[in-house]
Protein backbone atom coordinates (compact mmCIF):
# COMPACT_ATOMS: atom_id res chain seq x y z
CA UNK A 1 0.00 0.00 0.00
CA UNK A 2 1.54 3.42 -1.28
CA UNK A 3 2.09 5.92 2.14
CA UNK A 4 0.05 9.07 2.71
CA UNK A 5 2.42 11.97 2.05
CA UNK A 6 1.97 14.69 4.43
CA UNK A 7 3.35 17.98 5.64
CA UNK A 8 3.29 19.53 9.16
CA UNK A 9 2.17 23.30 8.84
CA UNK A 10 3.27 25.30 11.52
CA UNK A 11 5.93 24.36 14.44
CA UNK A 12 4.39 25.21 18.01
CA UNK A 13 3.75 22.44 20.80
CA UNK A 14 1.62 20.73 19.23
CA UNK A 15 3.22 20.85 15.79
CA UNK A 16 6.39 18.93 17.55
CA UNK A 17 4.30 16.17 18.86
CA UNK A 18 2.32 15.77 15.42
CA UNK A 19 6.27 15.36 13.86
CA UNK A 20 6.69 12.34 16.10
CA UNK A 21 3.19 10.73 15.34
CA UNK A 22 3.95 10.92 11.60
CA UNK A 23 7.54 9.98 12.16
CA UNK A 24 5.98 6.57 13.91
CA UNK A 25 3.22 6.16 11.46
CA UNK A 26 4.38 3.16 9.42
CA UNK A 27 1.47 3.72 6.61
CA UNK A 28 3.01 8.08 6.38
CA UNK A 29 5.65 9.89 4.93
CA UNK A 30 6.85 13.20 5.79
CA UNK A 31 7.20 15.84 2.90
CA UNK A 32 8.32 18.29 5.21
CA UNK A 33 7.36 21.09 7.57
CA UNK A 34 6.20 24.48 6.65
CA UNK A 35 6.95 27.22 9.26
CA UNK A 36 7.31 31.28 8.60
CA UNK A 37 11.24 30.81 9.12
CA UNK A 38 12.19 28.13 6.82
CA UNK A 39 15.04 26.77 8.83
CA UNK A 40 15.34 24.19 11.84
CA UNK A 41 16.24 27.10 13.64
CA UNK A 42 16.50 25.83 17.31
CA UNK A 43 14.70 22.65 17.03
CA UNK A 44 17.05 19.76 16.23
CA UNK A 45 14.74 16.92 14.93
CA UNK A 46 14.30 19.19 12.28
CA UNK A 47 18.18 19.09 10.74
CA UNK A 48 17.88 16.71 7.93
CA UNK A 49 14.38 17.49 7.66
CA UNK A 50 12.60 19.33 4.46
CA UNK A 51 11.81 22.97 6.03
CA UNK A 52 9.86 25.33 3.74
CA UNK A 53 7.71 28.45 4.28
CA UNK A 54 5.94 27.92 1.05
CA UNK A 55 4.41 24.23 0.25
CA UNK A 56 5.36 24.54 -3.14
CA UNK A 57 9.10 24.39 -2.24
CA UNK A 58 8.75 20.83 -1.03
CA UNK A 59 10.19 17.83 -2.96
CA UNK A 60 7.16 16.39 -3.25
CA UNK A 61 3.44 17.61 -2.91
CA UNK A 62 1.68 16.19 -0.15
CA UNK A 63 -1.81 14.84 0.44
CA UNK A 64 -3.17 16.08 2.96
CA UNK A 65 -1.50 19.29 5.05
CA UNK A 66 -1.46 18.74 9.18
CA UNK A 67 -2.68 22.28 10.34
CA UNK A 68 -0.46 23.24 13.69
CA UNK A 69 -1.50 26.65 13.81
CA UNK A 70 -3.57 28.59 16.49
CA UNK A 71 -7.26 27.64 15.92
CA UNK A 72 -8.53 31.13 15.20
CA UNK A 73 -5.85 30.48 11.73
CA UNK A 74 -7.04 27.27 11.36
CA UNK A 75 -9.87 28.24 8.42
CA UNK A 76 -8.33 30.74 6.45
CA UNK A 77 -5.26 28.32 6.42
CA UNK A 78 -7.15 24.97 5.66
CA UNK A 79 -8.93 27.58 2.80
CA UNK A 80 -5.20 28.55 1.66
CA UNK A 81 -4.22 24.61 0.82
CA UNK A 82 -7.69 23.37 -0.25
CA UNK A 83 -7.63 26.16 -3.27
CA UNK A 84 -4.58 24.25 -4.04
CA UNK A 85 -6.30 20.52 -3.96
CA UNK A 86 -4.32 19.60 -0.94
CA UNK A 87 -6.61 18.23 2.05
CA UNK A 88 -6.07 19.47 5.35
CA UNK A 89 -6.85 18.28 9.12
CA UNK A 90 -6.87 20.82 12.02
CA UNK A 91 -8.00 20.64 15.69
CA UNK A 92 -9.79 23.23 15.55
CA UNK A 93 -11.84 23.82 19.16
CA UNK A 94 -14.15 26.62 19.24
CA UNK A 95 -16.77 24.79 19.82
CA UNK A 96 -19.61 27.23 19.13
CA UNK A 97 -18.00 28.11 15.79
CA UNK A 98 -17.68 24.34 14.35
CA UNK A 99 -20.73 24.12 12.15
CA UNK A 100 -20.30 27.45 10.34
CA UNK A 101 -16.41 26.30 9.91
CA UNK A 102 -17.50 23.31 8.69
CA UNK A 103 -19.93 24.45 6.08
CA UNK A 104 -17.82 27.03 4.61
CA UNK A 105 -14.88 24.62 4.39
CA UNK A 106 -17.61 21.71 2.90
CA UNK A 107 -17.87 24.21 -0.34
CA UNK A 108 -14.31 24.71 -1.05
CA UNK A 109 -13.06 21.12 -0.42
CA UNK A 110 -15.88 20.26 -2.92
CA UNK A 111 -15.26 23.15 -5.42
CA UNK A 112 -11.44 21.46 -5.29
CA UNK A 113 -11.82 18.08 -4.62
CA UNK A 114 -10.18 17.99 -1.59
CA UNK A 115 -11.18 16.69 2.23
CA UNK A 116 -10.74 18.67 5.52
CA UNK A 117 -11.57 17.20 8.35
CA UNK A 118 -11.73 19.74 11.42
CA UNK A 119 -11.99 19.74 15.55
CA UNK A 120 -9.67 16.96 15.17
CA UNK A 121 -8.38 16.95 18.80
CA UNK A 122 -9.48 15.15 21.54
CA UNK A 123 -12.15 17.53 22.51
CA UNK A 124 -13.38 18.11 20.23
CA UNK A 125 -12.36 15.06 18.53
CA UNK A 126 -12.00 11.96 20.17
CA UNK A 127 -14.17 12.80 22.74
CA UNK A 128 -16.60 13.36 20.48
CA UNK A 129 -16.66 10.24 19.21
CA UNK A 130 -17.24 8.35 22.40
CA UNK A 131 -20.29 11.47 23.41
CA UNK A 132 -22.19 10.32 20.02
CA UNK A 133 -21.51 6.92 20.68
CA UNK A 134 -23.04 7.26 24.23
CA UNK A 135 -25.84 9.22 22.80
CA UNK A 136 -27.16 6.54 21.10
CA UNK A 137 -26.15 3.67 23.23
CA UNK A 138 -29.00 5.76 25.80
CA UNK A 139 -30.49 8.65 23.50
CA UNK A 140 -32.38 9.81 26.51
CA UNK A 141 -29.77 10.77 29.70
CA UNK A 142 -27.80 13.36 30.24
CA UNK A 143 -24.17 13.52 29.21
CA UNK A 144 -21.45 15.25 31.22
CA UNK A 145 -17.76 15.99 30.42
CA UNK A 146 -15.59 16.28 33.15
CA UNK A 147 -11.88 18.15 32.03
CA UNK A 148 -8.81 17.70 34.13
CA UNK A 149 -7.21 17.62 35.88
CA UNK A 150 -4.86 20.30 33.61
CA UNK A 151 -3.89 23.62 31.59
CA UNK A 152 -6.45 25.64 30.14
CA UNK A 153 -5.10 27.69 27.77
CA UNK A 154 -8.21 30.32 27.23
CA UNK A 155 -8.25 30.10 30.85
CA UNK A 156 -4.56 30.94 31.46
CA UNK A 157 -4.42 33.94 28.80
CA UNK A 158 -7.49 35.80 30.74
CA UNK A 159 -5.44 35.89 33.50
CA UNK A 160 -2.28 36.93 31.99
CA UNK A 161 -4.15 39.83 30.23
CA UNK A 162 -4.94 41.53 34.27
CA UNK A 163 -2.89 44.30 35.35
CA UNK A 164 -0.07 42.90 37.64
CA UNK A 165 0.32 39.46 36.39
CA UNK A 166 3.40 38.33 34.55
CA UNK A 167 2.95 34.89 34.12
CA UNK A 168 -0.25 32.76 35.13
CA UNK A 169 -1.63 29.50 34.84
CA UNK A 170 -5.25 27.97 35.38
CA UNK A 171 -5.56 24.31 36.35
CA UNK A 172 -9.00 23.17 35.36
CA UNK A 173 -9.86 20.46 38.10
CA UNK A 174 -13.00 17.79 37.87
CA UNK A 175 -15.46 18.00 40.41
CA UNK A 176 -17.86 16.11 38.50
CA UNK A 177 -21.55 16.39 36.53
CA UNK A 178 -19.83 18.73 34.24
CA UNK A 179 -18.55 21.60 37.08
CA UNK A 180 -15.43 22.50 37.35
CA UNK A 181 -13.16 24.35 39.85
CA UNK A 182 -10.59 26.68 39.16
CA UNK A 183 -6.95 26.44 40.27
CA UNK A 184 -4.80 29.80 39.81
CA UNK A 185 -1.42 30.20 40.20
CA UNK A 186 0.07 33.51 39.59
CA UNK A 187 3.54 35.05 39.17
CA UNK A 188 3.36 38.91 39.69
CA UNK A 189 4.62 42.15 39.02
CA UNK A 190 6.88 43.86 40.82
CA UNK A 191 5.21 46.04 43.19
CA UNK A 192 1.48 44.33 42.33
CA UNK A 193 -1.20 43.48 44.90
CA UNK A 194 -2.10 40.14 45.35
CA UNK A 195 -5.55 40.69 46.78
CA UNK A 196 -6.13 43.30 43.66
CA UNK A 197 -5.22 40.41 41.36
CA UNK A 198 -7.23 37.71 42.90
CA UNK A 199 -10.43 39.50 43.54
CA UNK A 200 -9.68 41.42 39.39
CA UNK A 201 -9.37 37.14 38.52
CA UNK A 202 -12.24 35.81 40.32
CA UNK A 203 -14.86 38.49 38.53
CA UNK A 204 -13.51 37.88 35.07
CA UNK A 205 -16.48 36.26 33.32
CA UNK A 206 -14.11 33.22 32.38
CA UNK A 207 -14.22 32.70 36.25
CA UNK A 208 -16.89 34.39 37.65
CA UNK A 209 -19.12 31.22 37.32
CA UNK A 210 -16.68 28.68 38.88
CA UNK A 211 -15.34 28.08 42.28
CA UNK A 212 -12.03 29.99 41.78
CA UNK A 213 -8.30 29.76 44.20
CA UNK A 214 -5.90 32.11 43.28
CA UNK A 215 -2.32 31.24 44.77
CA UNK A 216 0.52 33.38 43.87
CA UNK A 217 3.68 31.49 43.09
CA UNK A 218 7.54 32.41 42.58
CA UNK A 219 7.80 31.02 39.11
CA UNK A 220 4.51 29.67 36.92
CA UNK A 221 7.11 27.90 34.84
CA UNK A 222 8.32 25.70 37.45
CA UNK A 223 4.51 24.60 36.93
CA UNK A 224 4.67 23.33 33.93
CA UNK A 225 2.82 19.66 32.99
CA UNK A 226 1.16 19.19 29.40
CA UNK A 227 -0.79 15.98 31.16
CA UNK A 228 -4.39 16.38 31.28
CA UNK A 229 -7.33 13.93 31.16
CA UNK A 230 -11.27 13.74 30.95
CA UNK A 231 -13.99 11.88 32.45
CA UNK A 232 -16.89 11.70 30.15
CA UNK A 233 -19.84 10.23 31.61
CA UNK A 234 -23.26 9.41 30.73
CA UNK A 235 -26.09 8.21 32.46
CA UNK A 236 -29.56 7.14 30.47
CA UNK A 237 -32.24 5.10 29.10
CA UNK A 238 -31.25 2.32 26.39
CA UNK A 239 -34.87 1.83 24.88
CA UNK A 240 -37.31 2.01 27.86
CA UNK A 241 -34.02 0.53 30.59
CA UNK A 242 -33.01 3.26 32.70
CA UNK A 243 -29.71 3.49 34.64
CA UNK A 244 -27.78 2.24 31.97
CA UNK A 245 -24.34 3.59 32.87
CA UNK A 246 -21.62 4.88 30.32
CA UNK A 247 -18.01 6.21 31.59
CA UNK A 248 -14.85 7.32 29.75
CA UNK A 249 -11.72 8.17 31.35
CA UNK A 250 -8.41 9.41 30.03
CA UNK A 251 -5.44 10.58 31.84
CA UNK A 252 -2.67 11.60 28.64
CA UNK A 253 0.12 14.51 27.81
CA UNK A 254 -2.15 16.58 25.86
CA UNK A 255 0.07 17.56 22.84
CA UNK A 256 0.98 14.12 21.99
CA UNK A 257 -2.77 13.18 22.11
CA UNK A 258 -3.54 16.18 19.52
CA UNK A 259 -0.62 15.07 17.55
CA UNK A 260 -1.49 11.67 17.26
CA UNK A 261 -5.20 12.76 16.87
CA UNK A 262 -4.12 14.95 13.62
CA UNK A 263 -2.14 11.94 12.07
CA UNK A 264 -5.38 9.50 12.82
CA UNK A 265 -7.24 12.57 10.89
CA UNK A 266 -4.75 12.72 8.07
CA UNK A 267 -4.84 9.07 7.40
CA UNK A 268 -8.70 9.16 7.45
CA UNK A 269 -8.89 12.36 4.82
CA UNK A 270 -7.70 10.36 2.32
CA UNK A 271 -10.48 7.78 2.30
CA UNK A 272 -13.43 10.46 2.28
CA UNK A 273 -15.10 11.71 -0.73
CA UNK A 274 -14.53 15.49 -1.47
CA UNK A 275 -15.82 17.42 1.90
CA UNK A 276 -15.54 18.69 5.42
CA UNK A 277 -16.18 16.32 8.00
CA UNK A 278 -15.87 16.43 11.82
CA UNK A 279 -14.55 13.12 13.28
CA UNK A 280 -18.32 11.73 14.65
CA UNK A 281 -18.57 11.52 10.47
CA UNK A 282 -15.67 9.37 9.46
CA UNK A 283 -15.46 5.54 9.95
CA UNK A 284 -13.37 4.81 13.56
CA UNK A 285 -11.38 2.34 10.96
CA UNK A 286 -10.15 4.79 8.38
CA UNK A 287 -8.63 6.65 11.07
CA UNK A 288 -6.54 3.40 11.55
CA UNK A 289 -3.00 2.49 9.92
CA UNK A 290 -2.71 -1.10 8.75
CA UNK A 291 -5.05 -3.52 6.38
CA UNK A 292 -8.88 -3.44 6.60
CA UNK A 293 -8.99 -7.21 7.39
CA UNK A 294 -6.98 -7.81 9.99
CA UNK A 295 -8.27 -4.69 12.13
CA UNK A 296 -11.73 -6.13 11.71
CA UNK A 297 -10.34 -9.02 13.31
CA UNK A 298 -8.43 -7.75 15.91
CA UNK A 299 -10.83 -4.67 17.05
CA UNK A 300 -14.53 -5.89 16.59
CA UNK B 1 -37.68 13.06 7.00
CA UNK B 2 -39.48 9.88 6.40
CA UNK B 3 -39.46 7.35 8.96
CA UNK B 4 -37.36 3.85 8.14
CA UNK B 5 -39.33 1.23 8.23
CA UNK B 6 -37.96 -1.86 10.38
CA UNK B 7 -39.10 -5.76 11.04
CA UNK B 8 -37.64 -7.41 13.90
CA UNK B 9 -37.38 -11.30 13.08
CA UNK B 10 -37.27 -13.36 16.24
CA UNK B 11 -39.05 -12.76 19.59
CA UNK B 12 -36.99 -13.81 22.35
CA UNK B 13 -35.04 -11.96 24.82
CA UNK B 14 -33.39 -9.58 22.53
CA UNK B 15 -36.39 -9.27 20.09
CA UNK B 16 -38.76 -8.07 23.15
CA UNK B 17 -35.77 -5.30 24.17
CA UNK B 18 -35.37 -4.81 20.72
CA UNK B 19 -38.91 -3.62 20.31
CA UNK B 20 -38.87 -1.38 22.82
CA UNK B 21 -35.55 0.49 21.12
CA UNK B 22 -37.75 0.62 18.04
CA UNK B 23 -41.01 1.70 19.71
CA UNK B 24 -38.83 5.19 21.82
CA UNK B 25 -37.28 5.86 18.17
CA UNK B 26 -38.48 8.61 16.87
CA UNK B 27 -37.04 8.68 13.47
CA UNK B 28 -38.67 4.44 13.11
CA UNK B 29 -41.55 2.70 12.15
CA UNK B 30 -41.92 -1.08 13.02
CA UNK B 31 -44.03 -2.40 10.17
CA UNK B 32 -44.44 -5.60 12.55
CA UNK B 33 -42.46 -8.90 14.10
CA UNK B 34 -41.89 -11.83 12.20
CA UNK B 35 -41.93 -14.94 14.51
CA UNK B 36 -42.57 -18.85 13.98
CA UNK B 37 -45.91 -18.43 15.74
CA UNK B 38 -47.62 -15.39 13.52
CA UNK B 39 -49.47 -14.75 16.66
CA UNK B 40 -49.02 -12.55 20.09
CA UNK B 41 -48.73 -15.69 22.00
CA UNK B 42 -48.23 -15.03 25.61
CA UNK B 43 -46.81 -10.75 24.98
CA UNK B 44 -49.45 -8.77 25.68
CA UNK B 45 -46.80 -5.73 24.17
CA UNK B 46 -47.35 -8.12 21.00
CA UNK B 47 -50.88 -7.17 20.83
CA UNK B 48 -52.02 -4.72 18.64
CA UNK B 49 -48.90 -5.30 16.48
CA UNK B 50 -48.53 -6.86 13.16
CA UNK B 51 -47.27 -10.12 13.89
CA UNK B 52 -46.66 -12.47 10.94
CA UNK B 53 -44.46 -15.86 9.86
CA UNK B 54 -43.21 -14.32 6.59
CA UNK B 55 -42.00 -10.94 5.77
CA UNK B 56 -44.09 -10.99 2.64
CA UNK B 57 -46.66 -10.77 5.45
CA UNK B 58 -46.20 -7.27 6.40
CA UNK B 59 -48.75 -4.01 5.51
CA UNK B 60 -45.29 -2.25 4.29
CA UNK B 61 -42.37 -3.81 3.66
CA UNK B 62 -39.51 -3.08 5.58
CA UNK B 63 -36.77 -1.48 4.58
CA UNK B 64 -34.33 -3.30 7.61
CA UNK B 65 -35.17 -6.30 9.18
CA UNK B 66 -33.62 -6.60 12.56
CA UNK B 67 -32.44 -10.12 13.42
CA UNK B 68 -32.88 -10.81 16.89
CA UNK B 69 -32.51 -14.81 15.99
CA UNK B 70 -29.24 -17.06 17.89
CA UNK B 71 -26.04 -16.01 16.24
CA UNK B 72 -25.80 -19.47 14.47
CA UNK B 73 -28.56 -18.71 12.49
CA UNK B 74 -27.87 -15.01 11.57
CA UNK B 75 -25.74 -15.28 8.19
CA UNK B 76 -28.60 -17.69 6.75
CA UNK B 77 -31.62 -15.43 8.00
CA UNK B 78 -29.90 -12.50 6.23
CA UNK B 79 -29.22 -13.97 2.95
CA UNK B 80 -32.61 -14.73 3.43
CA UNK B 81 -33.84 -11.00 3.62
CA UNK B 82 -30.62 -9.68 1.44
CA UNK B 83 -31.89 -11.50 -1.44
CA UNK B 84 -35.44 -10.00 -1.34
CA UNK B 85 -33.23 -6.66 -1.52
CA UNK B 86 -34.23 -6.07 2.39
CA UNK B 87 -30.91 -4.82 4.43
CA UNK B 88 -30.46 -6.76 7.44
CA UNK B 89 -28.42 -5.98 10.94
CA UNK B 90 -27.53 -8.52 13.60
CA UNK B 91 -25.67 -8.88 16.83
CA UNK B 92 -23.38 -12.13 15.58
CA UNK B 93 -20.95 -12.74 18.36
CA UNK B 94 -19.30 -15.32 17.16
CA UNK B 95 -15.67 -13.57 17.24
CA UNK B 96 -13.42 -15.84 14.61
CA UNK B 97 -16.02 -15.76 12.53
CA UNK B 98 -16.25 -12.02 11.68
CA UNK B 99 -14.64 -11.60 8.93
CA UNK B 100 -16.06 -14.51 7.21
CA UNK B 101 -19.17 -13.71 7.54
CA UNK B 102 -18.65 -10.30 6.42
CA UNK B 103 -16.87 -11.37 3.34
CA UNK B 104 -19.85 -13.65 1.96
CA UNK B 105 -22.65 -11.31 3.36
CA UNK B 106 -20.92 -8.25 1.85
CA UNK B 107 -21.49 -10.59 -1.91
CA UNK B 108 -25.22 -11.19 -1.22
CA UNK B 109 -25.77 -7.45 -0.20
CA UNK B 110 -23.85 -5.63 -3.01
CA UNK B 111 -25.54 -8.29 -5.63
CA UNK B 112 -28.42 -7.27 -4.31
CA UNK B 113 -28.29 -3.68 -3.52
CA UNK B 114 -28.67 -4.03 0.14
CA UNK B 115 -27.03 -3.31 3.37
CA UNK B 116 -26.04 -5.60 6.15
CA UNK B 117 -24.18 -4.62 9.18
CA UNK B 118 -22.89 -7.65 11.52
CA UNK B 119 -21.55 -8.13 15.13
CA UNK B 120 -23.84 -5.01 16.06
CA UNK B 121 -24.21 -5.90 19.97
CA UNK B 122 -21.84 -4.57 22.17
CA UNK B 123 -19.34 -6.57 22.24
CA UNK B 124 -18.62 -7.16 19.77
CA UNK B 125 -20.21 -3.66 18.57
CA UNK B 126 -19.91 -0.71 20.85
CA UNK B 127 -17.00 -1.42 22.18
CA UNK B 128 -14.97 -2.67 19.04
CA UNK B 129 -15.65 1.28 18.17
CA UNK B 130 -14.23 2.33 21.42
CA UNK B 131 -11.11 -0.46 21.05
CA UNK B 132 -10.70 1.00 17.49
CA UNK B 133 -10.57 4.57 18.57
CA UNK B 134 -8.13 3.41 21.19
CA UNK B 135 -5.80 1.73 19.01
CA UNK B 136 -5.62 5.00 17.20
CA UNK B 137 -5.30 6.98 19.92
CA UNK B 138 -2.06 5.16 21.15
CA UNK B 139 -0.79 3.00 18.52
CA UNK B 140 1.24 1.09 20.19
CA UNK B 141 0.19 -0.48 23.60
CA UNK B 142 -2.26 -3.14 25.20
CA UNK B 143 -5.83 -3.53 25.50
CA UNK B 144 -7.83 -5.11 28.01
CA UNK B 145 -11.05 -5.75 27.87
CA UNK B 146 -12.70 -6.99 30.87
CA UNK B 147 -16.18 -8.30 31.13
CA UNK B 148 -18.79 -8.44 33.90
CA UNK B 149 -19.63 -9.25 36.49
CA UNK B 150 -22.40 -10.59 34.20
CA UNK B 151 -23.52 -13.66 33.15
CA UNK B 152 -21.58 -15.51 30.04
CA UNK B 153 -24.32 -17.53 27.96
CA UNK B 154 -21.98 -19.57 26.22
CA UNK B 155 -20.25 -20.92 29.43
CA UNK B 156 -23.71 -21.16 31.60
CA UNK B 157 -24.78 -23.50 28.42
CA UNK B 158 -21.29 -25.79 28.90
CA UNK B 159 -22.33 -26.45 32.37
CA UNK B 160 -25.95 -27.21 31.75
CA UNK B 161 -24.22 -30.08 29.57
CA UNK B 162 -22.70 -31.87 32.27
CA UNK B 163 -24.00 -34.89 33.76
CA UNK B 164 -25.97 -34.57 37.10
CA UNK B 165 -27.08 -31.05 36.19
CA UNK B 166 -30.47 -29.15 36.39
CA UNK B 167 -29.56 -25.70 35.57
CA UNK B 168 -26.41 -23.47 35.90
CA UNK B 169 -25.60 -20.08 35.54
CA UNK B 170 -21.65 -18.79 35.08
CA UNK B 171 -20.98 -15.35 35.88
CA UNK B 172 -17.96 -13.78 34.82
CA UNK B 173 -16.09 -11.36 36.82
CA UNK B 174 -13.56 -9.30 35.63
CA UNK B 175 -10.16 -9.74 38.12
CA UNK B 176 -8.14 -6.78 35.94
CA UNK B 177 -5.67 -7.35 32.37
CA UNK B 178 -8.30 -9.56 30.66
CA UNK B 179 -8.29 -12.08 33.62
CA UNK B 180 -11.97 -13.30 34.74
CA UNK B 181 -13.07 -15.49 37.48
CA UNK B 182 -15.73 -17.70 36.88
CA UNK B 183 -18.68 -17.83 39.50
CA UNK B 184 -20.97 -20.97 38.84
CA UNK B 185 -23.86 -22.13 40.32
CA UNK B 186 -25.56 -25.32 39.91
CA UNK B 187 -28.79 -26.71 40.58
CA UNK B 188 -28.05 -30.59 40.81
CA UNK B 189 -30.73 -33.55 39.31
CA UNK B 190 -31.56 -35.90 42.27
CA UNK B 191 -29.18 -37.83 43.41
CA UNK B 192 -26.40 -35.94 41.85
CA UNK B 193 -22.91 -35.85 43.24
CA UNK B 194 -21.92 -31.78 43.71
CA UNK B 195 -17.90 -33.06 44.00
CA UNK B 196 -18.42 -35.02 40.75
CA UNK B 197 -20.12 -32.10 38.98
CA UNK B 198 -17.84 -29.81 40.32
CA UNK B 199 -14.61 -31.22 38.96
CA UNK B 200 -16.28 -31.69 35.84
CA UNK B 201 -16.88 -28.19 35.76
CA UNK B 202 -13.71 -27.49 36.38
CA UNK B 203 -11.76 -29.22 33.94
CA UNK B 204 -14.29 -28.38 30.89
CA UNK B 205 -12.31 -26.82 28.02
CA UNK B 206 -14.64 -23.79 29.18
CA UNK B 207 -13.58 -23.29 32.59
CA UNK B 208 -9.84 -25.29 32.49
CA UNK B 209 -7.52 -22.16 32.27
CA UNK B 210 -9.74 -19.69 34.50
CA UNK B 211 -9.93 -19.56 38.11
CA UNK B 212 -13.50 -21.23 39.03
CA UNK B 213 -15.31 -21.34 41.73
CA UNK B 214 -18.47 -23.53 41.92
CA UNK B 215 -21.82 -22.80 44.41
CA UNK B 216 -24.99 -25.51 44.54
CA UNK B 217 -28.12 -23.26 45.13
CA UNK B 218 -31.59 -24.09 45.74
CA UNK B 219 -32.93 -22.44 42.21
CA UNK B 220 -31.06 -20.78 39.38
CA UNK B 221 -33.77 -19.01 38.67
CA UNK B 222 -33.52 -17.33 41.74
CA UNK B 223 -30.35 -15.82 40.65
CA UNK B 224 -31.42 -14.33 37.63
CA UNK B 225 -29.88 -10.79 36.85
CA UNK B 226 -29.32 -9.76 32.96
CA UNK B 227 -27.11 -6.70 34.67
CA UNK B 228 -23.63 -6.86 32.50
CA UNK B 229 -20.71 -4.36 32.38
CA UNK B 230 -17.30 -3.71 30.59
CA UNK B 231 -14.18 -2.14 31.81
CA UNK B 232 -12.32 -1.61 28.72
CA UNK B 233 -8.25 -0.55 29.37
CA UNK B 234 -5.70 0.64 26.95
CA UNK B 235 -2.17 2.02 27.90
CA UNK B 236 0.38 3.24 25.51
CA UNK B 237 2.33 5.21 23.12
CA UNK B 238 0.79 8.24 21.06
CA UNK B 239 3.97 9.56 18.86
CA UNK B 240 6.64 9.19 21.05
CA UNK B 241 4.77 9.82 24.25
CA UNK B 242 4.25 6.70 26.53
CA UNK B 243 1.97 5.85 29.16
CA UNK B 244 -1.12 7.45 27.75
CA UNK B 245 -4.09 5.82 30.05
CA UNK B 246 -7.71 5.57 28.19
CA UNK B 247 -10.69 3.73 29.81
CA UNK B 248 -14.05 2.85 28.75
CA UNK B 249 -16.54 1.47 31.69
CA UNK B 250 -20.39 0.65 31.64
CA UNK B 251 -22.55 -1.18 33.79
CA UNK B 252 -25.87 -2.19 31.72
CA UNK B 253 -29.01 -4.06 31.12
CA UNK B 254 -27.09 -6.86 28.74
CA UNK B 255 -30.45 -7.28 26.16
CA UNK B 256 -31.66 -3.62 26.71
CA UNK B 257 -27.99 -1.78 25.28
CA UNK B 258 -28.21 -5.22 22.78
CA UNK B 259 -31.56 -4.01 21.65
CA UNK B 260 -30.62 -0.58 21.15
CA UNK B 261 -27.19 -1.16 19.33
CA UNK B 262 -29.42 -2.92 16.63
CA UNK B 263 -31.32 -0.13 16.49
CA UNK B 264 -28.50 2.27 16.11
CA UNK B 265 -27.25 -0.19 13.28
CA UNK B 266 -30.66 -0.58 11.29
CA UNK B 267 -30.80 3.78 11.58
CA UNK B 268 -27.19 3.69 9.62
CA UNK B 269 -27.95 0.72 7.27
CA UNK B 270 -29.91 2.65 5.25
CA UNK B 271 -27.14 5.57 5.05
CA UNK B 272 -24.57 3.03 3.86
CA UNK B 273 -23.65 2.02 0.33
CA UNK B 274 -24.94 -1.93 -0.53
CA UNK B 275 -22.15 -3.54 1.47
CA UNK B 276 -21.47 -5.46 4.56
CA UNK B 277 -19.63 -3.70 7.61
CA UNK B 278 -18.96 -4.10 11.03
CA UNK B 279 -20.04 -1.11 13.80
CA UNK B 280 -16.47 -0.12 12.88
CA UNK B 281 -16.85 1.06 9.12
CA UNK B 282 -19.64 3.24 9.62
CA UNK B 283 -19.62 6.90 11.02
CA UNK B 284 -21.00 7.15 14.34
CA UNK B 285 -23.33 9.99 13.34
CA UNK B 286 -25.21 7.69 10.92
CA UNK B 287 -25.97 5.44 13.81
CA UNK B 288 -27.70 8.63 15.76
CA UNK B 289 -31.48 10.12 15.68
CA UNK B 290 -31.72 13.69 14.24
CA UNK B 291 -30.27 16.56 12.01
CA UNK B 292 -26.73 16.21 11.32
CA UNK B 293 -25.67 20.30 12.11
CA UNK B 294 -27.64 19.92 15.33
CA UNK B 295 -25.61 16.33 16.20
CA UNK B 296 -22.50 18.05 15.49
CA UNK B 297 -23.79 21.08 17.42
CA UNK B 298 -24.27 19.63 20.54
CA UNK B 299 -22.00 15.95 20.52
CA UNK B 300 -18.51 17.65 18.69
Amino acid sequence: MSKTIVAIAGYGNIGKYTLQAVQAAPDMELAGVIRRNPSAGDFPELAGLKVVSDVKDLDVRPDVVILCVPSRLAQQTAEKYLKMGISTVDSFDIHDQIVKVRSELDSTSRANKAVSVIAAGWDPGSDSVVRALMQGLAPKGVTWTNFGPGRSMGHSVAVKAIDGVKDALSMTIPVGTGIHRRMVYVELEKGADFEKVSAAIKADPYFVHDETHVQQVDSVDALNDVGHGVNLVRKGVSGETHNQNFEFNMSINNPALTGQVLVMAARAAVKQAPGCYTMIEIPVIDMLAGEKEDLIRKLV
